[in-house]
């Protein structure tokens, strides 16, 4: 085999890549196969490589430790090769793939700190390069550290321009006499057939996702690979079992060295009517076979929320199922599932049609607010109606909403929360509240740190009674208009004035008297 | 007996009443009883008499029918007396009791339709008498054509200075060194005990009532009863059975006789822990019994709804029992108890400590739309601090709200919606919706009215399949601005383009082609 790349060195958590010429007749993405074993003194890991075009494999391996490492490269078309390489110390920023932390929060693997904020971009992947460019530039100004988005391209209201790529060689079908109109009705008809190889993947579509997960971890966000899903007139969601293996192990070989990588073995897996359950446990053992690095797995929902006890589950990743009622259910999914909870999808904010897509900012901020006080985490979308139909929930660009300015402040609140994250305890009626993960009211001590949120309701003051046995210095935080006032020290039975205003928080901390 | 009042006639439905002069001495309330049987050719009742004080007696009367009447009147202090009188038509604006209309609305028993949009002022009857006076102009100044207050008084933060009058003989409680803040956490006491008599009432109490219900008959608003409630400190929410006994006979005998009367057994009635189930069966008992005119009855809920299946509960008046859902669940409520669902306690508009009282404007008449939408009926409330500590919830007064004028709108437009009612049905999965309560879509049939309720969704437009073999007028009502806005005549796939605004309303009437 003739290599074509083999770096000496590598930071840590970074990715390794060999490459290697070899045969692009035929078929090269079912006929050949090339694989490579890494060793170190701590690990020893065999990835399967990938064929990506021009008659280059590729093997992507992400080293866990720092030291030397020794590779065996092997293909059922040319001699094994052996090589050596050093790991030295991460490259800046990159702090690991992420962890479950204390059951229900998220980590860092070098222990950095991991608050959960993300957004959804649904198709930004597969629009233009200034479109992509400007989302970008849009989430380095935002809180946001992780985005869904989906390795295949959507067909669904607002996203009927085709994208710049294909994940299949072939043609796809003509949608030009599809409006938004007749996609409702479904009083429309396909003019020209989808003629694409499901063999046959195509390595450029590919290559923009690489792109864009390199991207993203630059600007340290965690990349929520959406692997299916059911928006699709091209015949992607509905593959048959040895096609639907081929491009699993492909995604896998391809993006599991990343370390911000988070798999999402769906969007909506409850609409892809074609697949059953047995599919996508036989998914996720896939992902659990082949992805060497444990990167976090989740399913997301539409209407029937996926049995999240599943061992291979990593954390909830849900969409909301009531109408009225998204993150006021966090605590309930924490205790049924005993796992972090994402509420990635909780209504957007915006003005399209459908009711998933038109709250104000201010019930989206809210909506974060009510979710953290319960001890998750939630994601933002936005779908603001734009004369060039470029919505940022499905192409990126720019946000137009008022959410975004409150949930950087969330996120600067967020980085005083205690470092075991929050947990939810039963300290209002009328107020969801959260004390220290690490916290044990439960046995006597009082909280190192109490969250109320007061959500819609503005109370023109309000009185607590404080735990016994500790002083508290109390933060009135104003959710929206981002403020934080030092409202003193307390303890006992206490009053504090609050100015009758909506999305009103209170902290509390434990000082030492 | 010595007859001081027997008029010759009185208007269908108003108050024939009897009084005699009597014996004074002793415990007239104990000792002594009057009653009388009213008889003409549709009907022959029985009815108990009150001591009223001063040595009189009266026995009162709601004739059902116009024509002659005879009444024999008799007593355990003298002789029987007979007398006649005539029953004219009813005065102007009275349209007799209320009554169910298609098991799930009301209806007055004239035939005039009643779409209920209450209030709520626990204690505005004990108050001074320029309170009272300024009530009743601000109720007259709404659309309120309900209103709950309680017949004892009420004992509870904001309620810390004494009523007018008492319902017993004796004296409370004093209470001038109890606070707001010695209130919540319970750290007072009693300095003087109670010695009220709990076999002697009040006459006086009881007249401040009577003419309170009389003021509000002439307003048109339906006095909705709480005969008990567990905001005491005085001992009326904890006598014996026998007490009690004395208590709901007297009251039934005095104010059945109103046509304005519900009766709302109690409020918060699983707050009245000395009271089991069998005592509010009892309680119901008696007024199966003894209000000859079947009053509408129910019983109002804190945490626990009472079994509103119970064959002696008219309607569902109900206590929201969940922070985020309140009229959201009135076609729950529906469909499990197969009566008339008012939601009479959402969170009241204010800016109070406590989460009952502290909710917008906007969010109180979101409520009451998402309740109207679901088939049912809403009662407001409002509970902004002042500096006079005088709360509209409590002691009436003046309103400083947002949501009376949009209250005033919504009743003007449900005297467009069908005289059937509204029932609610599937129609969208983001959205409540209406259709007439006589309307059978589910036989195949257009219905002939569609309400849909946008909430707090703001789209910038609406796509919707109106039912088949029918075109429909459509209106685009703003339910905050107070607009109504022709959007034409449509049938089939139709658009409806819509401000991004939230609480939009969309109403489509069936027209003829």
């Amino acid at each position: 085999m003739k290599i074509i790349a083999s770096p000496e060195y590598v930071g840590k958590w970074g990715v390794y890549e060999l490459a290697v010429e070899g045969p692009s007749d035929g078929n090269p993405f079912t006929d050949h196969a090339v694989k490579a074993v890494f060793s170190s003194k701590q690990e020893n890991i065999t990835v399967d490589g990938f064929y990506d075009g021009d008659g280059i494999y590729r093997v992507r391996f992400m080293p866990s430790f720092e030291g030397e490492y020794a590779y065996n490269l092997s293909s059922d078309f040319g001699e094994q090769v052996d090589g050596k390489f050093t790991v030295g110390a991460p490259e800046e920023g990159n702090h690991g793939p992420m962890r479950v932390l204390n059951n229900f929060h998220f980590i860092y693997e070098d222990g950095t700190p991991y608050f959960s904020i993300g957004t959804t971009c649904y198709a930004w992947v597969f629009q233009n390069e200034e479109l992509r460019r400007q989302t970008l530039e849009q989430l380095e100004d935002s809180a946001f550290n992780k985005i869904r988005f989906c390795l295949t391209p959507k067909h669904y209201i607002h996203n009927l321009v085709d994208p710049v790529t294909f994940p299949y060689e072939g043609t796809p079908i003509d949608r030009s006499h599809i409006t938004e109109e007749n996609f409702q009705t479904g009083d429309w008809e396909y003019d020209r057939p989808n003629n694409f190889d499901y063999t046959r993947l195509n390595p450029k579509h590919f290559q923009f996702l690489d792109e864009a997960i390199v991207e993203l971890g630059k600007l340290g966000i965690e990349a929520d690979l959406i692997v299916m899903h059911p928006y699709d007139c091209w015949g992607f969601s509905t593959m048959t079992r040895e096609q639907d293996d081929l491009y699993w192990n492909y995604v896998v070989a391809r993006f599991a060295a990343y370390r911000n990588v988070w798999w999402s073995l769906a969007n909506e897996w409850d609409l892809l009517k074609e697949k059953t359950v047995d599919d996508w446990e036989h998914y996720a053992d896939i992902l659990v076979k082949k992805d060497p690095y444990k990167h976090l797995r989740s399913i997301h929902n539409c209407r029937q929320i996926y049995d999240h006890s599943r061992p291979w589950i990593t954390h909830c990743s849900l969409q909301r199922t009531d109408v009225y009622k998204s993150t006021e259910l966090v605590d309930e999914h924490r205790v049924r599932y005993g796992k972090p909870v994402v509420m990635d999808e909780v209504c957007y904010e915006g003005n399209v049609e459908q009711g998933w897509g038109n709250i104000t900012g201010e019930e989206m901020v809210r909506r974060f607010w009510e979710g953290v006080a319960r001890g998750g985490y939630v994601g933002h979308g936005e779908t603001y109606l734009t004369p060039e139909d470029i919505i940022w929930w499905s192409h990126g660009g720019k946000l137009h909403g008022t959410s975004n300015e409150r949930l950087k402040f969330l996120a600067k609140v967020a980085k005083t929360f205690p470092k075991s994250g929050l947990k939810p305890v039963q300290m209002a009626w009328d107020a969801p509240c959260a004390v220290a993960e690490d916290d044990m009211p439960e046995m006597g001590t009082p909280p190192s740190f109490i969250l109320m949120y007061l959500g819609f309701n503005r109370p023109g003051f309000r009185q607590w009674t404080l735990p016994k046995g500790a002083s508290y210095r109390i933060e009135v935080v104003d959710t929206w208009d981002m403020t934080v006032t030092d409202a003193g020290i307390h303890s006992g039975f206490t009053h504090i004035d609050l100015p009758s205003k909506q999305y009103m928080a209170l902290i509390a901390r434990r000082v030492d008297e």
